[in-house]
């Protein structure tokens, strides 16, 4: 299982943004729907073994975390809009719930009340990385031999990076920094970087 | 100079499609807006050494060839009903021309009639690249002394793949076919991949 984590400083928690207007009304929600996608999806499929977490921080609502499973989730399209719509009707259909745990909305896309420590309760003992685009190259660090068994986290942050504060609590939990290449990316394109490595090693494999 | 081309087999050439539907009305169009999202655009810039052109295939108007340059484009934002907008309006602007070469309509984003012929025209003696899932690796493959100078330039086909009559084309041309990995992914995946690669290999260079 490999779990993503986008922390969304202003993507809105609350259903009240226009699709029309993402960027505008969302506090930047596409960012986070752009790696949905590249996450989940591959040519015609559904990557299973994937689970991503948005991490909502902007607007009345906040601070609330919407989970995505590749195992169970359906009807996940590529487009923006499709997601976005996605994610506005789960965010409306819990408006009144007040669930700590995950609560699930539609198939395979849960809701729950909280931040950061509700997905790390969640994550429970996975291995912890963080992407820094300052932070050692994944292809020369120490990377490979961690990945797999019983699973590994990635955090990464919006078009803002990640929070230091965030940086701080992931770091006393052990979690190593790294970084896909030479550029500081669009995190949707850092996902399907770190993905590709990720199958790489996967098909290399004993 | 790279150049990303992505062959849409049924993305529409007229402006006719519904941003509200984008999947739905303009022949999978999205597909190929992804792909100039993931060539021209890193955090919080434009790659200025950066060409993609979409030929377009679909509807009353085709072949059409929309060529947008990462050195002059102004204004080009990472979400996906920007970007059709903006070829949407490309397309509208330009229904009365019918123009062989390509025309600038808006800073940056140029027009033409035509289809792969008017690509491999502008091209005018770049290496060439096939993206293709059956091929290569390109980490393994002899791509490295080639991609410079004078530029190359990486052709890619939509959700159907590319066609074989264009395959054929490319080859005779002397096209390398790469792949970037174990897995069939998304148009726009392949093209972070190999920007990625291709930006490593930049900072690598003596």
């Amino acid at each position: 299982m490999r779990s993503f984590i986008v922390i969304g400083q202003t993507a809105t928690a609350s259903a009240d943004f226009s699709l029309d207007d993402l960027p505008g009304s969302s506090g930047r929600l596409d960012v986070l729907l752009r790696c949905v996608r590249a996450a989940l999806l591959y040519s015609h499929g559904l990557r299973a073994d994937v689970r991503v977490y948005l991490v909502l921080r902007g607007g009345e609502e906040a601070p609330r975390v919407v989970r995505i499973d590749g195992a169970t989730a359906r009807f996940i399209r590529p487009d923006e809009r499709s997601l976005a719509l996605l994610v506005k009707k789960t965010l409306a259909a819990a408006n009144d719930r007040a669930a700590d745990e995950f609560v699930e909305i539609r198939p395979g896309v849960s809701l729950a009340r909280g931040d950061l420590e509700r997905v790390l309760l969640d994550l429970s003992g996975a291995a912890l990385y963080l992407l820094d685009e300052h932070a050692p190259d994944l292809r020369s660090s120490p990377f490979g031999g961690r990945h797999d068994p019983p699973g590994a986290a990635y955090f990464l942050g919006d078009h803002h990076g990640l929070d230091p504060a965030d940086r701080s609590r992931l770091a006393t939990l052990g979690a190593r920094a790294v970084s896909v290449g030479p550029r500081s990316l669009h995190s949707d394109d850092v996902v399907a970087i770190l993905s590709n490595e990720l199958d790489r090693w996967e098909a290399s494999a004993p």
